[in-house]
């Protein structure tokens, strides 16, 4: 099968690429001689998990999950050490539960001492990490709070450690300003876990991460694990903030032209909201990418600046690059467009199509959505 | 089943208030005496097409869809005449044909010469309507261009008329814009089939819709069917404009809180940029209702004017009206969302639970998703 076979919208994956970005955090992680979970909220798929996993030198210790859907999904394929990284509620506990009953370790998180004491109280709980906000306010109490201890004294034997994620390192715009959070974030994280095991309560696991903050951080000391996910795939944002370059977004949306608008200078393509997602998240970037740059059925950026740049539910308008001659793209030619935000993007799609660096389909792999 | 035991997040549909909405759009389009075809790229449920269609006043003549997949899932549920309302592409033709041959009668349209002439020379070729542009310019070729005639003389026997969209109509604030952008839609497929059947050409259809023109349309002399689709669900950017109002929104997402953040007024729920998609329509109109806004689990507006203003991958953080006291929410409470455009918020989830006035889930009706 090849690429210009397939039905559109799509995804497809460059598994070379894909191995690259593994290898260029594994190496970036091993420096530090801490673990890497992997996160797979991006790619959402056992067989990325695999490849993810198989990275020795970042001494992968289990995988990060942002849904209970994935966690089934993964330890029903054998990954049993699993991190889900959202706030759990009660009304959750159960589904953790049945999983570890039978076998595996799902750890959650909370920040909330009515929670933990609920937790604590379960007939088979979960080990717990509390969550610690070490800027981005988004959840976690911070590590001088006196909750902080309140909740570990509350979690009891269920406590495993302190989590947190630097997710204002999103807007960091130069490998200084990712160190610079990496190191709020490293030390944020420390600070919690010091006062944890000053008041003699045990905090094993210290961990921290996001994509740019892992690749960046010069200083990981007392830091146990990293978490990072959206390395694996990139996008047009991570390589706006310079998390990675263009040339490393290994998962592209195939689309088909639907139609021509020379007097505006647009074509019209069959992947429109929800096959791209309405994400603008590069609208605050240096550059706007609009909601996708189009590159040609190789993945090449053989049509210049061509941005699409209105997203209708199944339809999307390029705006070809002006500096450029109208390329030759009949109805029904392929194209493939880079997203701005590969985590939103690819949450439509329920497989990848994976081709190693030709237009010859090698493998197609499925992805866990929803909840 | 009741509301609050379901996982979360999901989507609530109040059965009453879709009724209603159908029954609303039945009465507006039987005023004219046309065909209503719903269009169920919203809704993407045969439960919900069997109610679209059960309202003979507005002499529903059959179901548009928006992807190739939905027409597939609703030919096998037993709906055979269907408008496939997207350009179609040569690739696409073979797809098609199986549903043909095999008993349905899927329309097409194109508004591209070259794909005309190939459908007509397929050996088991749909029924096309040409795409006319009325003011949309997303597809279409004008009702004076003389591309119209030529695409239509090459379609032969293949040629069943015209198709229209006025997409435009979502920039209309007021009934009075919505009509006017109606009669711009109308008179611009009537014209395009008047030039048809002056040149001897057959024109049977003229199809034309969007829920706004739909509903507000003052005359459809000439038109033979209308299409809609989110008329049946509603979203807080069709109250904006004016489709309906706040408390014809049928569709809803449930979600459970987890996280509380008192110091900035925000609560943190668990469905974010996925379960809410990232669309942000509202951000043209009067209110700007930032990811969605919270109601309580009984769908009423107990929150008072509390939004969704950032929405994470799986985390929605909800800023709560600073002139109400903090809500009893603790961890785990559900709220629902009503959402800001319930195309693209829907198309994230697999199913819906049906509540027909209470709390009590009395159904469970799934969607066709994807490609």
């Amino acid at each position: 099968m090849k690429l210009d076979d397939l039905p559109t919208p799509c995804l497809v994956l460059e598994r070379p690429i894909l191995q690259r970005n593994l290898d260029a955090m594994a190496q970036a992680v091993a420096r530090h001689g801490v673990a890497l979970r992997p996160h797979m909220k991006t790619a959402k798929s056992i067989d990325v998990a695999r490849l993810a996993l198989a990275t020795p030198q970042a001494r992968p210790s289990g995988i990060t999950v942002s849904t209970l859907a994935e966690a089934e999904y993964f330890v029903g394929h054998g990954i049993t050490d699993v991190l889900y990284a959202v706030g759990i509620t009660p009304q959750k506990l159960e589904q953790v539960a049945k999983l570890n009953v039978a076998g595996a370790s799902v750890m959650v998180i909370t920040d909330d001492p009515e929670v933990a004491s609920i937790i604590a109280a379960q007939p088979h709980p979960p080990r717990v990490l509390v969550e610690v906000d070490t800027g981005e306010h988004r959840g976690g109490v911070a590590p001088e709070d006196p909750a902080l201890l309140d909740i570990a004294a509350r979690l009891g034997q269920t406590l495993a450690g302190v989590i947190t994620h630097a997710g204002h390192s999103y807007a960091g715009r130069s490998a200084q300003q990712m160190a610079d959070i990496a190191e709020i974030e490293r030390s944020g994280a420390v600070r919690a876990a010091e006062r944890l095991t000053a008041a003699g309560l045990p905090c094993p696991i210290v961990s921290m991460g996001s994509s740019p903050t892992a690749l960046h951080a010069a200083n990981l000391d007392g830091v146990t694990e990293v978490r990072a996910g959206v390395y694996m795939l990139g996008d047009l944002f991570q390589a706006e903030i310079g998390t990675h370059g263009l040339g490393d977004i290994a998962v592209t949306v195939l689309a088909s032209v639907i139609g021509h608008r020379p007097s505006q200078g647009q074509i019209v393509i069959d992947a429109g909201g929800i096959a791209l997602s309405k994400d603008r998240s590069t609208e605050a970037a240096p550059h706007d990418w609009g909601f996708g740059l189009m590159l040609d059925l190789h993945g090449q950026r053989s049509f210049g600046h061509a941005l699409v740049k209105r997203a209708y539910q199944e339809h999307g308008m390029v705006d070809l690059d002006p500096k450029l001659p109208a390329p030759d793209l009949p109805i029904g030619a392929k194209v493939r467009i880079a997203p701005n935000h590969i985590c939103m993007t690819a949450a439509a799609h329920d497989r990848y199509f994976v081709v190693d660096g030709s237009d010859t389909v090698t493998a197609i792999w499925p992805r866990v959505n929803g909840w």
